[in-house]
């Protein structure tokens, strides 16, 4: 076993404060990281605070995870000493169901084991996240990363990456199609940079006319500003595809209005009811679909990691040092970022020395 | 031009009575049927009481049109004198827009011209429907009857009919799936024999004991009752498609957590808000859908018909006199009927001559 160091929350309404557990011995599969950078997903402050319920303390929150192997288990062919690795929301799945047959580790039957706040399959323990210095992890759950990218601008691909690259990749969003991104901050930003890059015509939704501003230097093509009923009209019936990356609930059927024909618009940032509710109506003309999609599989969060390899592509990072996370916090309730936080992780390993 | 007689609403709260207008002389492409049955719709009840606004009075409904041509235009190619014929929603669409291209004239881009309570395209004139002895209407826009079913229970095909095997057929749904239909009335009764035709297995889902027996009669292989939550639970994520007649805004997580992982639910009911609404964890976790269809083209409604005389499949239908009308609404709002009121247009015939 390892001693670990890390941040961790310890009931819903206090600040995460450091904290020191054990990691497993690596079994013979597992894969042994040293963490670098850990993005901060606004799931992990839902989750710290208990807003979905259920939440397991103390808590070590983080599923973005970056860092270097310094170990791995006998049977481990993916990894060796010092290759780099990333971490996502997932590090284990029954592995025998028809999703995780058809690498769809994330609609596991069973449900994934995820990252933190959640429990090892057999042994029932805790999982403890990537706000910590070290994680062992089968490495069917690790994906190898490119050394030519900014690894600290990596990390959010694990979890803001994936959940908007397959999508994309999942209703084939390429060239000749417009598609609107709705919202932006850590998912939008990236489905924005996706979207680009599968050679998409890319239109920026959202209310703000600043953010507008600062998705077109991210790569989209235009903007349309929800608040503006004119616009909103010229756009009707005109998208191919919309990603929703709306973290709250929200009135959709402004944005059902936009869509074409035989359409969907993929909902992944919001998990509560949408309200005020979507009219059966504004399905119904036009035959046009809602659709949900959760992060990805790991075959396609490496086939992502790949592309962006290939494609230069990063998220827009604020590094922050592992003491400054409840104060990332209070800035992530604002909204107040742009448009990930990612600790870097010399800060817990200096604290700890 | 023909003086036609027919029942009309003259405004939204009174009973209908009879009336007399004019139909246009029969153009080049057009075909002049003598109405020997109509199908009575919900639809009517609700646009004769202005339930979604926008009312034209005085309004004879009736979109479920099954007659005898009796008289065709020089360009007429599909039909000749003494040949049946169905008529449904649409009486004219753009005829240029790409979904009236792709024979899908419901989804016209400009709006297709309904049956009654619409206005033709050139004249501007108050379009008039089937609750009455004659109509005037474009053969593109009327279809082929088979004189080896009951005709009286064909009526409802042109409605309820092709709305039910449109998105069965879009979806795919065949042998080997396990499809659900929601609700048992005149769309669900038709659900449940398109889905049985297809081949595939179906579930009635209904509140009530005695529709799911009544379902069963009409080829349904297992019933649900979505007030049992275990049998819901034990259903959860099994159907490969659910088609959701239910006509009124009603709750449909419950029914999100019936469908299989990448499967879809098509709404082809409710108008209104879907309240309580959906949460987006119930699209998210299996990457669901929810859709709407609207009836179909017109060549799908053919084949529709083409496939209703190859299977042997009606409607079950109640005969009424258009004397009766009144009173047969108030006996759908009660949904006091198995599974369609028809009206017997000898009745009118009689009352007139």
């Amino acid at each position: 076993m390892f001693h670990a160091h890390g941040y961790a929350a310890h009931d819903s309404h206090s600040p995460l404060v450091p904290f020191t557990f054990e990691r497993r011995a690596p079994g013979v599969n597992d894969v042994v990281i040293d963490i670098l950078y850990t993005g901060v997903c606004h799931s992990d402050l839902h989750q710290a605070q208990d807003d979905w319920g259920g939440s397991l303390y103390p808590m070590v929150p983080g599923h973005e995870i970056i860092g270097r192997v310094t170990q791995v288990g006998s049977g481990v062919h993916k990894f060796k000493v010092g290759d780099l690795a990333g971490v996502g929301c997932m590090v284990d799945s029954c592995r025998h169901c028809s999703a995780c047959k058809e690498d769809l580790e994330v609609y596991c039957e069973e449900g994934p084991t995820v990252t933190y706040n959640g429990r090892e399959r057999v042994s029932g323990q805790p999982t403890f996240g990537g706000y910590s210095d070290i994680i062992v992890v089968d490495e069917h759950f690790v994906v190898k990363v490119s050394p030519e990218l900014d690894l600290k601008a990596v990390a959010p691909l694990l979890c803001a990456g994936i959940t908007t690259y397959s999508p994309l990749r999942h209703w084939k969003v390429g060239p000749g199609q417009k598609v609107g991104v709705i919202g932006l901050g850590g998912l939008g930003h990236m489905g924005v940079k996706f979207a680009k890059a599968l050679g998409a015509t890319v239109v920026m939704i959202t209310t703000s006319p600043d953010k507008g501003k600062d998705a077109q230097r991210l790569g989209a093509d235009e903007v349309l500003l929800s608040t503006d009923p004119a616009a909103m009209k010229a756009h009707g019936n005109s998208f191919d595809f919309l990603l929703n990356t709306i973290p709250v609930s929200h009135d959709i059927n402004p944005y059902l209005a936009l869509l074409r024909r035989d359409r969907t618009m993929a909902m992944v940032g919001v998990l509560t009811e949408l309200d005020p509710p979507p009219a059966g109506i504004n399905l119904i003309m036009g035959r046009k679909s809602v659709a949900g999609s959760a992060i990805g599989g790991m075959k396609e969060t490496q086939e992502m990691m790949d592309f962006c390899a290939e494609h230069g592509i990063v998220s827009e990072v604020e590094m922050i040092a592992i003491q400054d996370i409840n104060q990332a916090y209070e800035r992530l309730v604002k909204n107040d970022v742009k448009y990930r936080f990612v600790i870097d992780m010399a800060s817990l390993k200096n604290e700890v020395s």
